[in-house]
């Protein structure tokens, strides 16, 4: 289980980096900051915890999320005025983020015997509900509904998880290779700036 | 049990179809309209779920609300461009969705049960949970606060379910009465244009 | 147990208040107004149990918070036209319940025996959900990202608490003391107009 741990530590880190760094962004105070970042970093997972009946959430018990989230809204505050182009820098993070909480999500889910459609809804709502918290916060238009392939690669990621987990794939391996598909998939649209149709108004 | 499934559905399926449109209406694209079409309708009752304490939601167990959503997602996608006073229609499949999420909510809150103020709030946090959900994702005022006899439609459907429950009326009849009574208080109030006094400032 | 009650309803009561003064603010009806102040006054305690897992949460079986925030509500709408400077009423309300919730959401941590992180992000949360809730209901930017020593007064509050549990004081004297702690600290914020430096963009 330490593989787990770790791997929810990082998707906090970059997590935590995002919201900072958009806090950055509006001006907010140091404590500004830090608090979008915890909300951006612990809240999709205190959500699953909380759906799923994981009292108290691991984001409660365990004071290394909190001073991982508090660490990376610290680098934020202070790196603020370097990362020129820091708005790309946000994207990033919350592309590796996305991928990494779209594991944890799916891990969850299939502990607790969900379905595929469980297990597609948990990816989702794990790996988005900080960025949607994030978003809210700061009155931006959620990320989820205006960025290509997004809630869409963390249900690759998902699907991903919950396949190599029934071929017998050691978790470990389920967590880094579900991760990775789905920031790949993000990344690519973002990259090639793929686009879904829209509906014909 | 298995109208109350069947309830529970059909009240997906129109606030999944007033969420699909409402995402077209802002030029979302394909999966933003399914986001918002699955958040719209399953919202409300995952958080009446966490809140009850009832681990995990039926939305992550049956997978038949999920199909339900995408399908109400789909079709607002293919007939946005038809549907051209879909703003009108909007607000009916609201209306509507309301309606039987009132009796749905209710009908959860006796079965733990609660007073009937603990009846009234889980009706207007079922009934309104998905569409403030919607509404703060595409970041309009929310319609239960701007619209009349929204919340108090709700509150309608959930007593009017709680005085019949005691009364013995088997469970689908009390279910259909209170949802009708909570969508018709809505319809009357949005075709008599009702106004509830304003504070005088 | 009872002080722990009181204390919950006084918070119950002054935050139903800010959020009645603020939906008078914007305009809202009757029962626009009633429905901010019951999210305002309800929304951190709910949001605190279903993440601890006391099911169902306070507010929907002790039906005293239900009125008093329902009474309150009236109270913000009968009053708005007198109450010429009602935003400053609104900031002070809002200081009076983030101090008796932070200490209400510190007691519930250390009842789950939680660490001091986990007291921490309780306070915080109780003390700043409903405030939170109300922000994005009328689409403000929520006071937890633009007042300063707003998230930190919870925490003043929280540890405040703790500290005082573990000396083994009192349950009522740890509420008084830790809640007067974190308002007094946001009333000399607001009143000296203390800032936190921001990032240097």
């Amino acid at each position: 289980m330490q593989w787990l741990l770790y791997f929810d530590l990082f998707g906090v880190f970059v997590f935590a980096l995002s919201g900072g760094f958009d806090g950055a962004k509006y001006r907010l105070d140091l404590f500004g900051i830090l608090v979008l970042a915890l909300a951006t970093s612990l809240g999709g997972g205190i959500m699953r915890d909380a759906i799923l009946g994981a009292h108290p959430p691991a984001a409660f018990t365990n004071e290394t999320y909190f001073f991982t989230a508090i660490a990376a809204g610290l680098i934020a505050f202070f790196f603020a005025n370097r990362v020129e182009r820091h708005m790309e820098f946000v994207r990033i993070a919350d592309a590796i983020g996305l991928g990494a909480f779209a594991a944890i999500g799916a891990a969850a889910a299939v502990r607790h015997e969900l379905g595929w459609v469980g297990v597609v809804l948990m990816s989702i709502l794990t790996a988005t509900g900080g960025g949607v918290l994030r978003d809210l916060l700061v009155r931006e238009i959620p990320m989820i509904l205006r960025a290509d392939f997004y809630a869409s690669a963390a249900i690759v990621g998902g699907l991903t998880y919950m396949v190599l987990h029934y071929e017998g794939v050691p978790e470990g391996y389920c967590m880094a290779i579900a991760a990775a598909s789905a920031s790949v998939s993000r990344f690519l649209a973002m990259h090639y700036n793929l686009n879904l149709p829209q509906a014909r108004n």
